[in-house]
């Protein structure tokens, strides 16, 4: 597990901005929050000549995030020994409604890391992350389920990427309008954009458990 | 705009898939309902050597669809007429919580279009995707705020990407357990996930208009 005693992420070539300065930030707790708050994100690799978005689960451990997949699995075809990829996180929180079409927009964080990821192959490495991934779905979950065995294993990959090069985009907020169209006979303001859960379709008569019924995240 | 009479998306070597076919599609009607219903998208492109993975609105009109942004963002500097992009357009519909850790899964649906985009020259053509965004984001809303003046619309580029290479993968259902594990003291089901919108945080004094009181998608 990398650890990070900065508290923000260097800018590198890759990661800084120039349009919206305003709107980007490298706060690592910022950063942090935003990973642990999602639950899919949608990594990009280079994939018969072109980039290819797929979504999938993740989990963030100190300064590395994980994905896992299928051994078959396009993303987990490491034809070198790194793959350059992206993963992006977005949280919507708003429908942002201005009065003019132009300056209408989309509260959200979103989390873009970049870098080259690597295979894990070291078995302890492996498991620990993989129950980081199950925990990241439902906290508890790793204790109250099967662990996998040799066969399952064997055919499941885990891909490592550092969070080196990483940025946090921030949109949040009421609409922001030109001074000379707040008098328009629009309505302005923000739809907010929640996400929520359950209540649980259980598939078993045991009792539903606590951190199933309360589910949040 | 590009119509399309066939009812499925043809295969390509770049959306057929080897792993779990029975969860792909090519359903044209499907595809759209994913498409409309989704509200960011995952736009992939090659960005300094290695892809970027940024969310997006987007908008389908036809058998194309469109994506707008700053003339300044990175996405719309076309270093060539053609840009090889993925759209990725993912709705998460339920955590699938089996007894194994293995056979944990995600209820969702996830369109993929791959293809190259090009600029969007016509004023008429960009207009209308303007026009068809706006309204994709809430219905009756391009009526009811005011369109770009002709620097707003000097400063939005817009692209478009046409329906050609086409997947649909979805997962729904209950949980799939192998049959040694039924009997296993673990709860499985599946916990629903949805988007919920409101209630609005007006900017403005104006009555709230009905499409905006009853947001839904």
């Amino acid at each position: 597990m990398t650890t990070n005693e900065a508290t923000t992420y260097p800018q590198s070539p890759r990661t800084k901005v120039n349009r919206r300065p305003d709107r980007i930030g490298y706060d690592v707790a910022a950063v942090h929050a935003v990973l642990d708050e999602g639950l899919v994100c949608h990594v990009g690799y280079p994939n018969q000549g072109a980039p290819l978005v797929l979504p999938t689960l993740y989990v963030r451990v100190g300064e590395d995030l994980y994905l896992h997949g299928s051994t078959g699995a396009g993303l987990m075809r490491f034809p070198d020994e790194t793959l350059p990829i992206c993963v992006t996180v977005t949280l919507t929180d708003g429908l942002v409604m201005a009065r003019s079409w132009f300056n209408h927009s989309v509260n959200y964080r979103c989390v873009v890391v970049r870098g080259d990821a690597t295979l894990v192959t070291d078995p302890d490495e492996k498991m620990a992350a993989l129950t980081a991934l199950v925990e990241h779905v439902a906290l508890g979950r790793a204790a109250d389920s099967r662990p996998p065995n040799r066969r399952e294993l064997a055919a499941t990959a885990v891909l490592r990427l550092p969070l080196r090069e990483v940025s946090l985009k921030v949109r949040s907020g009421s609409s922001k309008d030109d001074d000379e169209d707040l008098g328009l006979p629009f309505w302005a303001g923000v739809i907010p954009v929640e996400t929520v859960f359950g209540p649980p379709e259980p598939d078993s008569d045991l009792p539903v458990p606590g951190y199933v019924r309360d589910y949040r995240r």
